[in-house]
């Protein structure tokens, strides 16, 4: 599969630490994410002072780098706080660098893939990768306020060619113009996304696919250390695993939700990607069957 | 089962509508949802204004009003509103009127209940209850904020004696004087309760018993009217179907989540106990099995 995103150095400070200039970015939260269930073939942009030791810890997972560029200048970076609630990012400074001009340009190889997720980039971009792949089985795409608000008509043409929408709660309200999420759901539906995946936080995630709703909670963490990437991490269970499988149905959709969750939980236990770095498959198993624990109840006698 | 709470007229505006001096009240949402699984006994006050009209309601349900004592004065009286979010009310007006001196008084026939629900009153008075009550086998029981900033010592006292406390979020975490939910919840289970329901409105509601933790989302509805009672209405199934099945096992207390889950979902669909009044048990089955779709994914294979 492939992905578009960032790469960048983050700076993040939380009530329990704080990291400074450690590896983050959409695409490689998501990359390191899905790579415990797929290949991943990465699409991104680094600049001149990115180190050796990350491109090596990406070439360690299944993820090809083939299409991370190396431009001229300096890597994106990102520099947040975070207070007790953990829910929403104080950003105190963003230096996009090389990512101001990024035109991904996707490798040739790469042309062939079955399923693409677009991370959080331009809407223009999005389409213009969309554009360069042939005919891809599933599209997942992840968005943000800042192009609702500022590229609307543009996001809008885009989830038009989308099959798979992962977007905030708050988001997806936004984008529909409506307060009742349902109604605000099958609003966005109809640009495009016959499948809408609202990520709620630590309020777990909502799936919206047909006339089907699937409900998934967070899983209840007694230490959360840092929220940066989880929605990434998030992506890149659910996208990673639908690749694996292949199939697109109702079951393999909400189990991907349920993989998805999974990722994001280990992923907001330590800082940068420093939980993923050292899972083990037969630990998210696990937490996939504590998820189980967690939500299953017996049906009532009839 | 014997239930303590209000009886009130609430006057409610939200942006759906308006209502005026309608029949609300915790005890009266309790005892009418607890009643489509169970027969209720009722302990609050009203004043000489309360009509006999809602009093042949209540017994129109499984709902004995032996204990609905009639004092000289008005009726407890409650005005609020509610903006687009329904999360949380605004209050205009309390006027607490006879529910200022309510000294609840236990019929000699309700104090051999074996399961007892102490709604939203002064934990002094609902240790008074208690200790009216021979032996009871289950006791749940509702706090708020209120109590927590102005009594904490009687309250923490009255938890001693609780086996269920159902709580809001935002108040489970001031009760412990902690952020993070899972170690709130140890806080407040280590002060009595062998089982904390926290109640998180649209987000449904965590359920914490011994090392057991039970997650059920709220029902996602395309018209919430108004959230009034939905906690009330969540107890009421929870408690009423335990009274029923007379098991507080972790099956049990998970299918009790989810028959509170569901009479709160239809509580909110419209004004006071409007959609209460008219549901069958056939509704409730259905939306009980919708729960199941709602939250159900398979296994992975081994």
């Amino acid at each position: 599969m492939l992905v578009v995103g960032s790469v960048a150095f983050d700076s993040v400070k939380t009530p329990f630490g704080e990291a400074d200039e450690v590896l983050g970015g959409s695409a490689t939260y998501f990359s390191t994410a899905a790579s415990y269930f797929t290949d991943v073939n990465l699409v991104a942009v680094v600049g001149e002072d990115f180190p050796e030791k990350h491109i090596n810890f990406l070439k360690s997972r299944r993820i090809d780098t083939t299409g991370l560029q190396r431009e001229a200048g300096r890597t994106f970076r990102w520099k947040g706080e975070y207070g007790y609630d953990l829910n929403s990012a104080r950003t105190l400074d963003t230096q996009l660098n090389v990512f101001e001009s990024f035109k991904p340009e996707i490798p040739e190889k790469y042309k062939t893939s079955d399923v693409v997720f677009l991370a959080n980039i331009d809407p223009v971009l999005q389409r213009d990768v969309l554009h360069q792949i042939d005919k891809p089985k599933l599209v997942a795409c992840d968005t943000m306020n800042f192009w609702i608000e500022g590229k609307k008509d543009e996001l809008v043409k885009t989830l038009a060619e989308v099959d798979v929408l992962l977007i905030n709660e708050g988001e997806v309200r936004e984008l529909a113009g409506e307060p009742n999420l349902v109604k605000a759901a099958k609003t966005v539906m109809a640009m495009g996304p016959s499948t809408l995946v609202v990520k709620r936080g630590e309020y777990g995630a909502l799936m919206f696919s047909g006339d089907e709703v699937f409900s998934a909670p967070a899983y209840p963490l007694e230490s959360v250390f840092d929220p940066t990437g989880a929605g990434d991490s998030f992506a890149g269970g659910f996208v990673g695993y639908l690749d694996n499988v292949r199939n697109f149905d109702g079951k393999y959709l909400r189990q991907a939700i349920i993989f998805g969750s999974v990722m994001a939980s280990f992923n907001v236990e330590d800082f940068s990607l420093n939980r993923m770095r050292s899972l083990d498959y037969k630990e998210i198993e696990s937490r996939y069957r504590e998820f189980m624990r967690l939500t299953s109840f017996e049906d009532i006698a009839r």
